[in-house]
């Protein structure tokens, strides 16, 4: 295909013409389609289905050191529930406490206590005229959404093919004693995909902070969201607890992991790790908070999970299903938009999304032009902070959800918008 | 008996002499019991066990409406949950928030929440130099642990008969826009399970606060937790929704309450109600904190007890199991206490508490003495904020989670515990 950047102005109008065309005959068929959320579908739901059942009456509601689940109690989750955590925190199990259904409250709450309570002795964050957060970009946006509801500056750092911009956060982190964190989803990324290298890791734990009470928000939501079984084999991340203990900053992190892109979504197990004298002094506060997650479900996913091996296997099953669907997004963008110059995508061997770059000032008006022809994308802005994506390109693409049809009609959809607002963008030039 | 009272020292002496060979006695059976929290007993939570497996498969996994509990969403709770929840709450069912386990954990929030942003636009608690909560006592020692961590001042008020002594209440809310809440546990109050009287209802809502975000935090942890039929029939406490409504002070109150001693202590659902400005701003702050509660218990637990009736004979069943147990710490208090003129006991219609109080000074050394015999006890001074019972004579007894026969054994242990201590306070005199 020919580059619309090398197009004249007479051929990208008679080419917007033709796609022009093309959106209408799509918008004729009142498509309704969602793109939106990294949600899993209806058939990786059903893989752990088989778990709403695996306790059976009144004698197996007990843990295996024989304490029953169905009562008060153990604060930081029952054994087994522990063990399962460590395979996904990468750490010794009791380094593990056991929270509920969303490792976002845990975040959540990490940062709050902090607000409030300060970390091991610092002064508590509220107490400072403003705080400040590295947050590389294109990231997570409902980790922008905590930061923004405190009040937190967010510092946009760019997330290259190994890791955040090394150079530039050393050197934020090293300036203001303001700056308190950065977010860090180190494996398959959310939206690009990228891990972290072994030198991205080791800089983050050695680098020189203003403030010693800085700390690395780890969340490992995709640990072990492998595409491939050769993905589930090779991709591996430096762990950050061993990198921190090794440079002398052991209380720098806190992680975070869930089972919620393992089981079930709405109805999961969350868990944190972090160092000795942070994990103490979090177990003090959340005394005040509560009594214990839901032991019955710690017992439900135990069981069902109970090992690393157990738990690649079930992988295996959601790669079986996601794989088809992420293959679809290559060939369908590579189909519709390569060598037209005009956008470029990640191709993750993980995780959850595909990261789309479009022409700049495109990406709002793709997405406009998505959801009057029926198709629900990710908002425009949301992998930035405030919401506001300053080149206006970056777009989520949540392929998990719909179906292998349902997402072959929005991928041709969306293609059709990406070319449209390109060439919409070229004209006015 | 002859009240030790009215006994000379030496009669005092050689009734201690006799007491404390009972109590060597008993030290020598090398008991294990345990009296301390309120927990349910193994037959209580064996009610709620078919919910277990209430939920078969696939095709089980939805609410009326087609929401895939399994998945991400619904910030508020499935329809299904929250008419369940209302039951509780006493409001309509669009009026509620479905949490967690916990609806200890909804209280911390909820304070974290006024602590970090005000209501409705006062100005962040945390601002104050310093805020004052009052505290009915004797109280329940979860709800003053959260004050006490985030610096609140406690300030306690009696509880009598019909609820906090109201002259004293109003005085203080009037005096001070510092004071920005009170605790109440309305119908069968921890420990003393005293109902709130509709004056007290109507007065909390009506009274002067010096605090325009003044907030009632009205537990109602026991609200269908009758001992008896009879019990479940008369007992009512006024809404306190209504009362404010009707006072003009809409906005004053936030109601929770939970299937913890319902269903499963560990894994139950709890809720929160309040105005519609009041929902809509705790909708909007806790949007960055969660996607949705844990929505499979929700359906679980709508299931199992989808109405009201349903609640109420289950219920029931609970006070079944309860009903001899509360008997029996009635039976062995007047067996070995009454006329003594050293101890006066709560004889509650509904609850899990029997509120003690033994002479002025003798708290400590009774559950010390209790714990040397291997009874555990709550411990003295959890019932007043601070963990220090100025008095030092109220203990909370808690019968409801040892067998009938392990109860017997401890009440024994008790009171046998409760003489010698008056004993040696009226010796030492």
């Amino acid at each position: 295909m020919r580059a619309y950047t090398d197009m004249t102005q007479e051929e990208i109008r008679s080419e917007l013409d033709k796609v022009q065309g093309e959106y209408e005959a799509i918008c004729a068929k009142e498509l309704t389609l969602d793109m939106a959320r990294g949600k899993p579908s209806a058939a990786q739901l059903d893989l752990s289905t088989p778990m709403l059942s695996i306790l059976q009456g009144a004698n197996d509601c007990f843990s295996k050191n024989g304490t029953d689940c169905r009562n008060y109690g153990v604060l930081d989750g029952i054994d087994e529930a522990k063990r399962m955590m460590a395979c996904l925190l990468d750490c010794p199990s009791e380094d593990v406490i056991v929270f509920g259904n969303a490792s976002l409250t845990v975040m959540h709450d990490t940062i709050v206590r902090a607000m409030d309570f300060g970390c091991l002795g610092s002064k508590p964050w509220s107490e400072y005229e403003r705080i400040k957060w590295i947050c590389p970009v294109p990231g997570y946006d409902r980790h922008f959404a905590i930061l923004e509801q405190f009040g937190i500056e967010m510092i946009p750092v760019a997330l290259g093919d190994d890791g955040p911009d090394m150079d530039e956060v050393e050197s934020i982190a090293a300036g203001d004693d303001a700056v308190k964190g950065i977010w860090c989803v180190p494996k398959y990324s959310n939206p690009s995909g990228i891990i972290y290298s072994d030198e991205t890791v080791r800089r983050l734990a050695t680098m020189k902070c203003a403030a010693r009470d800085f700390r690395i928000f780890w969340d490992n939501a995709y640990c072990v969201h492998s595409l491939s079984e050769e993905a589930a084999k090779l991709d591996r991340v430096l762990d950050i607890a061993l990198a921190c203990e090794e440079a002398g900053s052991p209380n720098r992190f806190f992680k975070f992991a869930s089972t919620s892109k393992i089981t079930f979504p709405g109805a999961g197990v969350s868990g944190f790790s972090a160092s000795a004298e942070n994990l103490a002094e979090t177990k003090r506060l959340i005394g005040a908070q509560m009594i214990g997650a839901d032991k019955l479900n710690q017992l439900r996913h135990a069981r069902f999970l109970p090992d690393m091996d157990a738990i690649g296997a079930h992988m295996a099953k959601h790669a079986e299903i996601l794989r088809p669907k992420f293959t679809l997004v290559q060939e369908k963008l590579d189909e519709g938009l390569s060598g037209l110059e005009i956008a470029k995508w990640t191709n993750p061997r993980g995780g959850y999304f595909v990261s789309f770059d479009g022409l700049e000032g495109t990406a709002k008006r793709t997405i406009q032009l998505a959801r009057e022809a029926g198709v629900t994308l990710t908002g425009a802005g949301a992998t930035w902070p405030y919401g506001t994506d300053p080149h206006d390109s970056n777009i989520r693409i949540a392929p998990t959800m719909p179906t292998l049809s349902d997402l072959e009609a929005a991928l041709e959809v969306f293609v059709c918008c990406v070319k449209m607002a390109a060439l919409e963008k070229l004209t006015r030039q």
